[in-house]
Parts: structure tokens; C-alpha cells; sequence
């Protein structure tokens, strides 16, 4: 079958053998999104190397749609025990660590990963699931209700999804960035937004502030915007240092709460009820065997969802 | 009167005016202790000028031994009027920020930050009621019980109060440091000490790691200590900038907590119940005169906390 691989510092669409499943389930993919964390790996961040991808709806051997949540634990630790192996310490993660991913025509997961996706949403929005169960990941993180003034950095896709969910608690949400078409997806459901060379004039202003730029000057902007004691939320992973003022975090007695992935269910409940707009955040689609320019796509500035269809 | 000063980059005993008051209170400082804070203004943070020090035990006009809060709020902003200045925008700080220190035979400060000193306590033991509530705020910044496993890197003066403060709650603590003796004093307290060489061992070990050293070597400690959704305290304020592993934050959903100030009234408690040893944290202690051969005895490696008498 095809896959999109990175291998050997490189990155090409090859042939390779179709998964075994080996008690686990097989995926036959429909639709995979690229993540930046796609184009993170592709420049050597978590060292992974094989199939890339970790967004995907697919058809599992029963014929059900179906989404997959990325982290497969060992099943036999406290954490996967209780039903959460997002920490499992010998977890394998789709596409990411030590697990081919979904970029290819066949995938393969734990079938206690897979959840049916409900018939009202279609594969181009189901596809979305693994991200917006990421934005609605920061719920289980920070204590948001509808007096909380948050920020949200980025108006590129993680940060678009990551207002809207956030918007979903009633808080009043401020989108940050730098691109009017974008902010402007974000104001059409109501959120109000602001271009970053206005942001600094909101100094103190914010309860919680949700950094989602993936660039090092969004970290300092974040703890502008925070008031004495608020929380950053970190959303972004990227690749190498930053260079933070840790003496601010003391002085201001910031909370800087790293956030990943999120659970699923609540994702897929957004999508059935129409709350969340994705389809203003697909860019472009590519067959899978069209990968490389799929992926020198998604990483030109400006461009969101970029999804390949096996 | 005498004064400790750092003017044009550049730390001297001067002649200087007594303080007027003008509606605060003066204090005769009895006893100033010299704190890393100190050092690092002598290094340029915080851009201060003026005299040095803010921890120390004086008498009021009225003849009371006190101590003193360290932050002035401005009296009329929602924080102070809740009572809590230690975050007011325009603050001023005793000896960091706008306000002259205590590294003088007078100090003036708002009456309302002043608090009687129990006469079990002696002047040697009070003057370390700033850095002890200091420790304290911690309990302020993260909830610890009895099941909470806690390790705090460094063994200076502001790790051993912080090791302490901690072990008051009944978790159980673990110091790392580099110095056998000072590790010593912790354990004669009964808190349990590891060599900071073997600390790597106890990697995802703690469920709260506070990083008191004031090494940027102690952050990435830190997070190989914790396990995953673990809570790093950061207590150190230091010059300069750090760099860390942002991604590590996210992927290993970090907490990471500021803390700075803490109330006086907890830590006169402590001090007066006799349950944290302070008196073994002194090396040594100069007149103010000799400030300058005080703060650089303070500045050597291994030196606790150095007092200054006027």
C-alpha cells in the first residue's frame, strides 16, 4: 500500500506492506489531515521514523466510520487502567512515536481507540476530530467559566479551533493574529478578535491566555497579556529551545500549563451539534500519492487544513 | 545615616538622610539580612537604584519589635482594598522596586505592613520572616497533603526554608543539593536529602518539584523529576533569560507555577512554634559598615545567609 513516510532524514511517498493488526484494529484511511506536528517530525522533532499522520477518519473490517484517538498505552498501568493512557509511560502514539501513522491507505489501533463518528458529520469534518479533542483538551487543563477572560495567540487552525471551543463556556474569547481572512472565520461566530500589532496595548488584561502561534514571540506576548497570577496555556509543540524570562513568571506569579491531547467523545459531540466551523479551515486536498507537494503546501505560510485522500 | 546603596552600577556604604515617614511608619532597623535578590540587583535586575535589602527586624517609634511586608500597594486598586498588595500594578517594594531598603539604620514602610514580633523570637530568628513566608506562599500557589511527593532542588537558604515550610504539611519531602552539610541540616529535621548526582535516578518520581536553586540546571531537573501532569514550582527569580524545552511542558502536560511573596502572619507562627531551624542557616554577620565585605562573603559559593547590623 501507499504511505507517506519519513525516513532517513527524508520524507516520500512509498510502497510497504499493509499492516497486520496483530489483535488490534485495521483502519482503512478515507481522509487524513496534516498536522504541523507532521511538519515539526519532518524536520526531526521526537526523532519518530515511519508513517506520518495522526489525523484520519477511516472504515474499520466491520464497515463503521470511525475516528481514532492517537495514544495507545501498555493497558496494564494505573493510568491506562482508569481509562486514560494519554500518559501511559510505554505509550505508542499514531504517527508520532514508535507507531506508523495515517498517512497511508491502511492504519492500525487498538480497536478501544476507535469511536464510531456519528452519521450527521461528514468525513471532511470528522477528520477534524484528533485537533479539536486537542483545543478541547485545555478544558480538562484550566478552569474556564463565563467570566474568564482569555486570549487566544494564532488564528492559524489549532488556534482557530482552540477560540471556538473556548467560546463554547460562554467565556468572552479574543482572538490574536495576524491574518484578517482568518480572523475573520473567528468573527463570523461571534468571537471578537484583534491583529497582534494591537495586541500589545492589552497589557494585564487577561485571566487565561492560550498560546497557539508556535512561535517563540507568542510566549512573551502571553505573559503581557496576563494580569498577576493568570494561566498561559502552552498548546504548541515545537522543535528546539525558547528563551523565556523566567523571572517574570515569579515576579507576576504566572501559571504556564502545558496542554496535548484531549479526549475524543467531547469532539465528536461538537461536530454532530454544528458548534465548531471547520470547513473554512480546509485549505487545499491532495491524493496521498501527491504527499510531498501535500506537504510543501501545508507548509507555506498561510495555509490551514491540508488533507490526502488515500 | 548609613546605608547600603547600589548607584550607577556600583554597591557602597553611603551617608544618606533619615527617611522622613511622611505618613508611614519608621522603623530602627535592627537587623537586615542579605538575600540573592540583593546580589542580583547589584548585577543590574530589576533596574533598582537606591539602598539594598529587604528582609530584616526593627523598632517602631512606639518601642514594638516588627517586621515588615515587603510590597506598598497604592491603597485604592481592588487588590489592596481585598488586602492584598503583593500584586498591585503601581507597587513599590522595600529595597527592589521605588522604595529604599533595609540595609540601613532606618526604613520607612505603610504602618499596615508592619506586624509585632512574639517575643519567643529572637531578632537573629526574625529577620528570616520575609524568606520564610516567602517559602510559605508556596502552599498559597499549589495544594499539598499528605500524599503529595515533593522534591525541592537546592540546598541554599531558600531551598532548606522551602524543604521545611513543606514538610510542616506532612508530605513527604525530598531535598537535592550538592553540599552534604547543608543537606544535613534538613535531615536533622527529618526530611529525607539525595546528592543532586543521584538525583536523575528518581526520574517521574514527584508529583510537585520546586525549583529553588537558581540554576537554570534546576528547571531541567525539575522536569525529569515530575511524572506527567506534574506541578514545577518556580521560586528562583534570577537575570537573564532561560532556555527551556517548551515542548516537554506540553507533551508531559507540566504545570509550571510562579511564586514569589507570601504572608508574614503564617511564618511568625512557624518561627514562634520553633518548628523551622533558621539558626543554622546563618555564616555569617557584619556591621553595616562593612556591607560591601558582607554582600561579597554573601555572593561566595556554599555562603548562607549573611546578616548586616546597623
Amino acid at each position: 500500500m501507499k504511505a507517506l513516510r519519513y525516513q532517513n532524514q527524508e520524507v516520500s511517498v512509498a510502497e510497504i506492506d499493509r499492516p497486520i493488526a496483530n489483535g488490534e484494529a485495521l483502519v482503512r484511511v478515507t481522509l487524513s489531515g496534516i498536522c504541523n506536528t507532521d511538519l515539526e517530525i519532518a524536520r526531526g522533532y521526537a526523532g519518530f521514523e515511519g508513517t506520518l499522520g495522526h489525523e484520519f477518519v477511516g472504515v474499520d473490517e466491520g464497515g463503521q466510520r470511525v475516528v481514532g484517538e492517537i495514544n495507545a498505552g501498555c493497558g496494564l498501568c494505573d493510568l491506562c487502567r482508569a481509562g486514560d493512557s494519554r500518559h501511559c509511560p510505554s505509550r505508542t502514539v499514531l504517527g508520532i512515536v514508535g507507531r506508523d501513522g495515517a498517512h497511508a491507505e491502511f492504519l492500525q489501533l487498538p480497536a478501544v481507540n476507535l469511536l464510531p463518528v456519528p452519521p450527521e458529520i461528514s468525513d471532511e469534518h470528522a477528520v477534524f476530530t484528533e485537533p479539536l479533542a486537542a483545543a478541547c483538551g485545555i478544558l480538562e487543563r484550566v478552569s474556564i467559566t463565563n467570566e474568564t477572560k482569555v486570549a487566544v495567540i494564532g488564528d492559524g487552525k489549532l488556534g482557530l479551533l482552540c477560540a471556538q471551543v473556548i467560546a463554547t463556556t460562554g467565556a468572552p474569547v479574543m482572538l490574536i493574529g495576524k491574518h484578517p481572512n482568518k480572523l475573520h472565520i473567528a468573527e463570523r461566530r461571534g468571537i471578537e478578535t484583534l491583529l497582534l500589532e494591537e495586541a500589545k496595548r492589552r497589557a494585564r488584561e487577561f485571566d487565561v491566555v492560550v498560546e497557539a502561534s508556535g512561535s517563540p514571540g507568542g510566549f512573551d506576548l502571553a505573559l503581557d497579556l496576563l494580569h498577576p497570577r493568570g494561566v498561559l496555556v502552552l498548546k504548541s509543540t515545537f522543535h528546539g529551545l525558547t528563551e523565556i524570562n523566567s523571572a517574570r513568571i515569579v515576579v507576576d506569579e504566572i501559571s504556564v500549563v502545558g496542554s496535548r491531547c484531549g479526549r475524543f467523545a467531547p469532539a465528536l459531540e461538537l461536530l454532530r451539534a454544528g458548534k465548531i466551523d471547520v470547513e473554512n479551515l480546509i485549505s487545499d486536498e491532495f491524493t496521498l500519492a501527491d504527499g510531498l507537494r501535500a506537504m510543501d503546501r501545508a507548509a507555506q505560510s498561510g495555509v490551514m487544513k491540508v488533507l490526502l485522500r488515500p
